[in-house]
């Protein structure tokens, strides 16, 4: 680095974050402050020149410029540079300090929707044409502490189809909708649905998540993948996604949310004219009661 | 901070940097290494929680929804958490290293227009009606080194009007260009021409920006002052920012771009007709071929 004899302003990112004003709360004060204390080490860590700064800001600008109801660029972007990993890491750590072992957790992504329907356990989310392999999910969702079934449990699901697309980027080929569904499990635990082989795609590269890949020399691509998120009044919510085994970017997650225990056989199953696989997945949900349930933000 | 005793992943950070492909130039790894380690180590640091991620994926969201050609929302925050300060001065420590002074130089500020009109010595780029105070501003262009002047430098001057908004921001009130102009300096060097004593103003406090400045309780307002960018082929551009003496915001100025030697002093004009204020004001530039030529980016 040049000019390692200089010294900057020792007080200019002090004053910066001193003027942050009486009114403040304390978490602003210490999330704000620790934000401005970073990105002012960085600059001056790089010697961040003017023209670096300038692309900066062109690309923030960007990403809100190519957002909409539909498009989350910005919830893109924060997964490539690892930072939702990283905060979900974060919001479970009580959780596997405890020992005990939920189901784990990876990102939510930028593809939930708050409006899937309720469907009823043995019912499809396949609603358009594709060219997938059809499998039968089922399994049962259990107290992580005492083992014993949970009865309703929400298992909500949404994956894209086998053109690597959800509904609501591909309103042409999908309705509203269109693989997505919530299932109550039964008094026994257990939920079962019809729903696609996932189809590992490549993120959308025609904005600024495809300027960060092209500039980091990185591959967009995911691994096939199914969305979840398993939710009871009683126990903290679990957002988590299954990867099928042998999938070629299981190592190379353009998002990093890959955990070992998230891979998952799709198995041949027999007998059934629906499916041609079979899927077993139970889950463990751990008590709000326990140890780890103050950690839950969802 | 809770979990003290709990270690992340001691790898996570390393991977996503390590995901940086072979193409990437050796400045991009530098530049996006250190974003991204600094960027993790202040998520672990303050224990970033879900909401608090999201509530920042939806700022940054914002910042782009709101810019425009006329509007440059990146930019204006980045002032505000004094990362353009900090640029500017990263850029012109090599400058300041080297013990010649040249003007002093501070932001850019969004608000520059590169289609700002040449206009003769002795005019005025005050071309529609405001309810200020004319100023003759004039002075003298001289080399840091030799203090001899310097013929055909380019002093470009924007400044908001008295209602604190620059002419794109104002359509209604003011024509294209009103209150900008580019004025070359004679052969002693020198420079002369009308503007307005300057107006503080707040920062637009209706997008993100005003987000921001509600979240920290900081004051929007900045200092009146004058923009300048003075430019010759021969020598380092210098752009600055010149505030009257007395204003009462020098010492809150809301992106952090006040100097001492920038604060000037307007004084009564006798005799003329079209200006009751009178500037004086010389600019030192730099050669390009002395020590702090290389460091010059505009």
């Amino acid at each position: 680095m040049a000019g390692s004899g200089h010294s900057y302003d020792p007080n200019f990112t002090q004053n910066c974050i001193d003027a942050i004003g009486p009114k403040a709360s304390p978490r602003t004060r210490e999330v704000m402050g620790a934000l401005l204390r970073h990105i002012h080490d960085f600059a001056r860590e790089v010697e961040l020149t003017t023209d670096e700064w300038l692309a900066g800001v062109r690309f923030v600008n960007s990403i809100g410029q190519i957002s909409d109801n539909t498009r989350n660029e910005a919830h893109r972007v924060s997964d490539i540079i690892g930072l939702e990993s990283l905060v979900d890491e974060i919001a479970h750590k009580h959780v596997n300090e405890s020992g005990q072992t939920p189901t784990s957790s990876t990102i939510l992504g930028p593809f939930w929707s708050p409006r899937a329907p309720f469907r009823n356990n043995g019912e499809s989310i396949i609603e358009s044409p594709h060219s997938g392999q059809v499998a039968l999910m089922h399994g049962k969702v259990v107290d992580m502490v005492t083992g014993r079934p949970i009865p309703g449990a929400v298992v909500d699901i949404w994956q894209a189809s086998s053109n690597g697309k959800y509904d609501f980027q591909d309103p042409e080929n999908q309705v509203d909708n269109n693989l997505r569904g919530k299932f109550r499990s039964n008094e026994k635990g257990e939920y079962h649905f019809y729903c696609l082989k996932p189809t590992a795609y490549t993120l959308p590269t025609d904005g600024p998540a495809g300027v960060l890949f092209d500039l980091l020399d990185r591959s967009p691509w995911r691994p096939a993948h199914i969305h979840l998120m398993i939710s009871h009044d009683d126990y903290s919510p679990v957002v988590t996604q299954l990867y099928p085994k042998g999938d070629p970017h299981l190592h190379d997650d353009s998002v990093f949310a890959v955990k070992p225990d998230l891979v998952v056989d799709f198995k041949p199953r027999q007998g059934d004219p629906k499916a041609e696989l079979d899927l077993h997945y139970d889950i463990k949900l751990a008590p709000r009661d326990s140890k780890s349930a103050s950690v839950s933000r969802l």
